[in-house]
């Protein structure tokens, strides 16, 4: 990979993942939402990256975690209010990355007007690739994602088919909250998300730009210490 | 205040910030909610943090937010899966906070099934104060929290009174997500949350420790840009 030392410093530096929910029409629609009006926000702790040659891990009693591939948006400059026509002036590159989700966890979650956090931000729940210059993705709308399980084909999907494209997406975001160099933007996931077991792998990546795939390894998690809820 | 330059770092390396929601059996009572069986997490962005001699803003088109006053512990260095017994080794200091939170968005957001993010993580809903030493409060079990709006006392609770205490928190919390070094846990409000308008000030703080006392002004947020959907 041809990222320079500069780049991947935006990950260490980072403070916040903000994902955006239910961003590609026909995802929304197999998960049994509705389209929504205006981004659906919720928030990833960068304690929950994990980069290649490492696992995702299935916390027990879990025995799948649902895969999500995204577009992830590396912010290059602090974001505040920012208009959506100046808005790719503080992106500072990209990265393939899952959204990996507890489904059950969240169906609660969602069922009880409770937060997405325990279903959404655990420790290995946002693989990530390093990160991608913006030289080459000169068209971030015009960008082919894939996932793979066990060499099976599951998600395929266009980033043009997003309901809010990306300029839009980091001026609403920061008109919210400021936007910080090396925080993370996930842009939503196109159709075809399911589970992965323990003992799969997954790959995903860029169509045009094989150099950037990135390959995980499922595993079940061995708790250190079990907490008396858990 | 006695606080060391260290001390103060933590807030600036810190991560993410951890809240529990209905903590306290009243404010769970209050707010119509069942006391919970495990503890109610969500994220709040550090871009939310304001420190003495800034103001909390109000984002329009709103014209109120509630507060929330609560412990904060900050982690003093990485904890994951950490047993109950030893949760406080991992515990570098304490603050006085505001949970603030635009109640009538987190009640969409609640109905809807989706993330409180846009309700409390906008830029000023964690006013802050400096980081408060472990030696000023020997048993965070036995605080008094209080606050006032123009004066009026609308907040007062004691920390035993918590549903989960500190020590389970810390170790509940870092058997889902690896707790970093200045990330902080708010702790729950206790009963009497209510709006604040523009033109308001609060006053919070821990009644045996005035020198940690926080004053905030509360304003309209003056937007920079308005988003097309704000
Ligand atoms: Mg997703
Ligand atoms: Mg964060
Ligand atoms: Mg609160």
């Amino acid at each position: 990979m041809t990222s320079s030392p500069a780049l991947q410093h935006l990950l260490v530096v980072g403070k916040k993942i903000v994902a955006v929910g239910r961003n590609y029409a026909a995802h929304a629609k197999e998960l049994g939402n509705a389209v929504p009006k205006e981004p659906v926000l919720f928030l990833k702790p960068t304690s929950s990256f994990v980069t290649i040659g490492s696992s995702i891990e299935i916390p027990p009693p879990l025995e799948s975690l649902d895969y999500e591939v995204e577009l992830g948006v590396v912010i290059g400059r602090r974001a505040r209010d920012v208009p959506e026509k100046n808005a790719m002036d503080y992106v500072g590159g990209y990265a393939v990355a899952l959204d990996m989700t507890a489904r059950e966890i969240q169906a609660s979650a969602k069922s009880a007007g409770l937060p997405w956090t325990v279903a959404k931000g655990q420790d290995t729940f946002t693989p990530i690739s390093s990160v991608i210059s913006r030289d080459i993705i000169p068209d971030p709308n015009d960008v082919e994602l894939w996932l793979t399980v066990d060499g099976v084909i599951k998600q395929k999907g266009f980033t043009h088919d997003m309901i809010f494209k990306i300029p839009f997406l980091v001026s609403y975001i920061s008109s919210i909250m400021t936007l910080m160099e090396g925080d993370v933007i996930l842009t939503g996931t196109p159709q075809g998300v399911g589970p992965v077991r323990a003992g799969q792998e997954i790959r995903a990546g860029i169509t045009t730009i094989p150099a950037y795939d990135i390959l995980f390894h499922v595993r079940n998690r061995i708790v250190g210490h079990h907490s008396p809820l858990r």
